[in-house]
């Protein structure tokens, strides 16, 4: 056991890593977003949560004394930021776009992945990503524990492929092929064991092993 | 594409399940408490998120509105609550804890899980748990947009064992056997990519395929 003095006296380094691992498997995403200029900015998150579904809002949490700045300036500019989902094939010039770039550089070119640009949205999507999401800044909310930043913002729009969409709205994210990270570096895929039945009290949970098919009602 | 009218002219499970599945693969924990006269609770939560690791924080959303009311209940009430991952072996039991038990009923004994006490510590952890957090409650944030609540806790306490932890303070929960959720009730394990070097501008990043050792130093 690592007691909590144990975790304070860890080097720094080592308990990032640990701290970090801790919470599981993360949803990654690229955060594209631009400046009043146009300069495209593309950073790699891994603090995106559900926070509900009508309306449907997502948070992230930032930290903005990192390079991730230019990512919440953008955002507090345009008010408008896109999620795009990693995939086998670019994980690691999506990891890449987490190095340190000039103001002015944008990440999309540094890490050669291709800003898409959507008719009357402030922000670009990448065009490699098999699901992206645009969003709008709702608000944001200080946490001064630790002087991170979390933001509130509401989905206006959402590409996914219908192929990957079951008939209950559930979207086969292993079938799209959507990386996920576990710490500061661990990239995986994920490998489909069931999709379950609602759970009620004193009723046997059934699988479904056809992620494209909704589990069996009750 | 579904635009924002899109989305909001969904039947309401449709878009349950969509939005929740866009975020990518989520991090799972079954969240243990006990209430004042001693009832142990479990809820499982997917809506963890790192804020930081000096101090050790974590934010979980919590829905007052549902079954997990029981576990927010307990966190004010005792300040403590443990998260425990999830595996493949204990998954189907995990989802049963998400049925609506009774106030006085332990879901500990409801779906064949083991309170586990730890001295002093004011929750019970989960035995059958390869990975186990104590967390001390810091603050409650709500989320007016939808009567969410965003709780934020400190680690206390951390088990994990050592066979998981690589040098540099990676867990490999790959190897812990971690299950991860997509969507409300789409069951995966992580299968490894491979764990890259500190992303640094104009340098090539290196893949380390054995998740217990540490990428290459720069």
């Amino acid at each position: 056991m690592f007691t909590k003095q144990d975790l304070s006296s860890l080097p720094s380094r080592f308990r990032a890593q640990l701290i970090n691992s801790l919470t599981g498997y993360k949803g990654l995403v690229l955060c594209g977003t631009q400046d009043d200029a146009g300069v495209h900015n593309l950073s790699l998150i891994s603090s995106v949560v559900h926070l509900g579904s009508n309306p449907p809002l997502y948070g992230m949490v930032m930290r903005p004394d990192t390079v991730r700045r230019d990512t919440l300036d953008n955002i507090r500019t345009t008010k408008c930021y896109t999620f795009n989902h990693v995939s086998e094939t670019m994980y690691v010039k999506a990891h890449q776009a987490s190095a340190k770039y000039d103001p002015h550089e944008s990440e999309f070119e540094a890490v050669g992945l291709t800003p898409q640009l959507t008719d009357d949205f402030g922000a670009p999507a990448v065009a490699e990503s098999v699901i992206q999401l645009g969003l709008k800044l709702v608000r944001e909310i200080p946490i001064e524990e630790n002087g991170t930043v979390f933001i509130i913002g509401e989905l206006q729009w959402v590409n996914v492929p219908e192929a990957f969409i079951a008939e209950d709205g559930f979207v086969s994210i292993a079938d799209a092929g959507t990386v996920t990270v576990a710490g500061l570096d661990g990239y995986h895929v994920g490998k489909k064991l069931s999709r379950l039945t609602y759970a009620k009290k004193d009723v046997e949970v059934e699988h479904q092993f056809d992620f494209l098919k909704p589990p069996a009602k009750r």
